[in-house]
């Protein structure tokens, strides 16, 4: 038997009198947690004194570096071109990773995006395009190489290899109340990109009612928190803090984020998504030395599309194919005339996910045609009897909860009443 | 499958957000946990958001009322005599409860005494009576009813039927850290305290370098929580603060505690813990309706005694019968004349625990001849070469990590320096 270094119940008192864990200790930890020396009650009741008395910067760094340790680690610089990537905290409509990953790659730049599926109400990019017929989620590593460099962009499902202990770590703290303390957020994101290798790396940090984190000063704090992180570790990192009081887009789901991100690579697309993907095309291409890029142009001439269509034939996706449609679908009228001047995220997330676009345990699948298409948004003058919104799901018993969690989430009010979408879309942008 | 009234999550959400948990709340929890359907990894979450967060009186109360219901309580209205009891919080050489069990009976009540086995530095009143060749700790329920009608004085294992899920939390705390949590302390002495039914109940509630809380403004707080329960619920409760700076008594072990005990019962023994055995004696006899009884005659004049040797052979064991002797002992003498100005519980009783006095695991035994008996305490006068301790041990290779836990922990002074004893034995009475 191996003679342990520290005693577990000493760290949990450390952090739990408000004490600093050096790196020895953090090292340790995360170690004997990912090969179960360490039991999970006792790791959770850290994880909760974490939550509550916080981590030093150097804790936080440590843990990151700490949960990298604990797997595989990639490296592309076999390639031909420079890698950059982006990571979303997840929000209502937040289909961002479509559109966005093909411009950028159509610069000549790499975009290896790991992703995961959703679990609650913002959903998964994987779930998203898996909605496209014969697309598939899992690449072998040659796979992921050759199409990196062939087509440049990948989105595909990160393997268990990298940051394993993140991911024990993460199954932990959603049973035990500790997803929200920003040193668990930000070792969790980070370790993830760091050791997917990517040289740049953008934030897109959302705050607001539909965001994991409402405040923008947690958001705030998270994003300087993660862009230290990035570059401590030698990844060119920065982030916008972006608004997710309302859902981004029209729509709501799975296929029909699909069908408006090909909008958006056509040229068209609602002016949220479209600004968002812009400006997150901008810093991702800043990042990977292209500072000057007319990213519009992508949009506007194909080339982004075109990349798009490379990118799902590679993975065995037929661009061209019908999206699934839902079995029914329920239409939402305006009962008065004046101006949307609320349209809640959260509750229409929530309302999307029991419709069938999300899933409540992991191993659940997605219904791909559920969800919901709005077709106002907060400043549109409406009248009545006009359609607000549309629910799509497979099963018409799925409705009334739905609409159970829509009730008071959106408001038609009297030309001039103040609309309550919480700000301009892009609030900040924090990094070098 | 039942429906589930509450998302755990939730809860432990309310309790990390600084809410406080309903009655109902607090009820499934209890149970949920007791049944396991809550995992231990979000029970320890939880009890690390207590730790940290505290509960409100009502909580703590429901708490201790929900360990109740969750198994079985005991019922003394069919005995002829009141019951009353005693519980400690534990200390470095606190053998209270051998005098004082008998010497209370002596008085024609029932002391119901169900008492643990000792873990960590401070023993086990359980262990110090099993190095009485023959007696055991386990009574049948007859046995135990008859006894208290008979005797008077039981002290045995308390089963495993009471507060089962007190059982379970403790095990939990005892691994995460959140052992010294005011309101976890409370409801679990409390809990086990009445569903064994006594109608009185005196608390000693230690304070100092020794005790399991250090602060006396805590040891406080804990008294006026667990007295406030015990009136709750309909117990006669009060607590004696008691300074636990410095060993109680001149034994520290098992078969020399329960010789030191005998000492006291024959009229003699260490002032501190005839002191404190008085003191104890009067409040339980005033609860139990007998507020002037002359406890120091009964000590003087062999009732106790009498009680004591009946209590004994109840249970099997020998009054006269030798206890066990130690294969080595070691003298510590003093390196000078002077005062004893320091002598400090808490390595004394690491001392005795690595002599093989105490264990570190559930299931190890302990050695009963094992321990340390001191020969001057804080304030007396000592010259060089006069011996302060004796060490004894089975296995003389332990006398060397029992001589670096004391290393600093006693000094001696010259005449006029101040005695660091932390002040009078009993600091102060709380309770009706």
């Amino acid at each position: 038997m191996a003679i342990e270094p520290f005693d577990v119940v000493d760290l949990i008192r450390t952090k739990r009198d408000h004490g600093i864990l050096s790196t020895a200790q953090i090292d340790w930890l995360v170690d004997a947690y990912t090969r179960g020396y360490v039991a999970s009650e006792q790791m959770s009741a850290m994880t909760m004194a974490i939550f509550l008395n916080g981590m030093e910067r150097s804790e936080i760094r440590d843990l990151t570096m700490a949960m990298i340790a604990s797997g595989k680690t990639m490296n592309f610089s076999s390639l031909s071109k420079p890698t950059t990537d982006k990571h979303s905290t997840g929000g209502v409509g937040d289909k961002i990773t479509l559109p966005l990953a093909p411009l950028v790659a159509s610069f000549g730049v790499a975009v290896p995006q790991l992703s995961g599926r959703g679990l609650g109400h913002t959903g998964g990019t994987l779930d998203k395009l898996e909605s496209i017929p014969g697309w598939r989620a899992n690449l072998s590593n040659e796979e992921f190489f050759s199409q990196l460099e062939n087509v440049g962009a990948v989105i595909s499902a990160a393997g268990s290899g990298l940051a394993p202990a993140d991911g024990k770590l993460y199954a932990l703290r959603d049973i035990t109340g500790t997803v929200e303390a920003i040193p668990l957020i930000a070792s969790s994101i980070m370790s993830k990109k760091i050791a997917e290798g990517t040289a740049a790396l953008v934030l897109d940090v959302k705050f607001g009612s539909g965001a994991f984190l409402k405040d923008i000063t947690q958001s705030r704090e998270l994003a300087r928190t993660m862009v230290a992180l990035g570059e401590d570790a030698g990844v060119a990192t920065s982030a916008l803090l972006t608004n997710m009081n309302v859902p981004l887009g029209f729509a709501i789901g799975n296929a029909n984020e699909v069908r408006e991100s090909v909008e958006v690579l056509a040229g068209g697309g609602p002016a949220d998504v479209v600004a968002l993907t812009i400006a997150l095309a901008r810093e991702m291409l800043a990042l990977a030395g292209q500072p000057d890029a007319d990213v519009e142009a992508a949009l506007a001439d194909g080339r982004a599309m075109d990349t798009w269509r490379a990118m799902i034939s590679a993975q065995g996706g037929d661009p061209d194919a019908a999206l699934p449609v839902a079995k029914e679908t329920l239409v939402v009228t305006a009962d008065r005339d004046g101006v949307l001047v609320e349209q809640q995220a959260l509750p229409f997330g929530i309302a999307a996910w029991r419709l069938g676009a999300g899933r409540a345990r992991a191993q659940d699948p997605v219904q791909h045609a559920a969800g919901i298409d709005l077709h106002a948004k907060p400043g549109d003058t409406v009248t009545a009897g006009q359609p607000l919104f549309t629910l799509s799901a497979d099963e018409p018993e799925r409705f009334e909860r739905a609409l159970e969690a829509l009730d008071g989430s959106y408001r038609i009010g009297d030309f001039g009443d103040p609309v309550l979408d919480g700000g301009p879309l892009i609030a900040e942008r924090i990094g070098a």
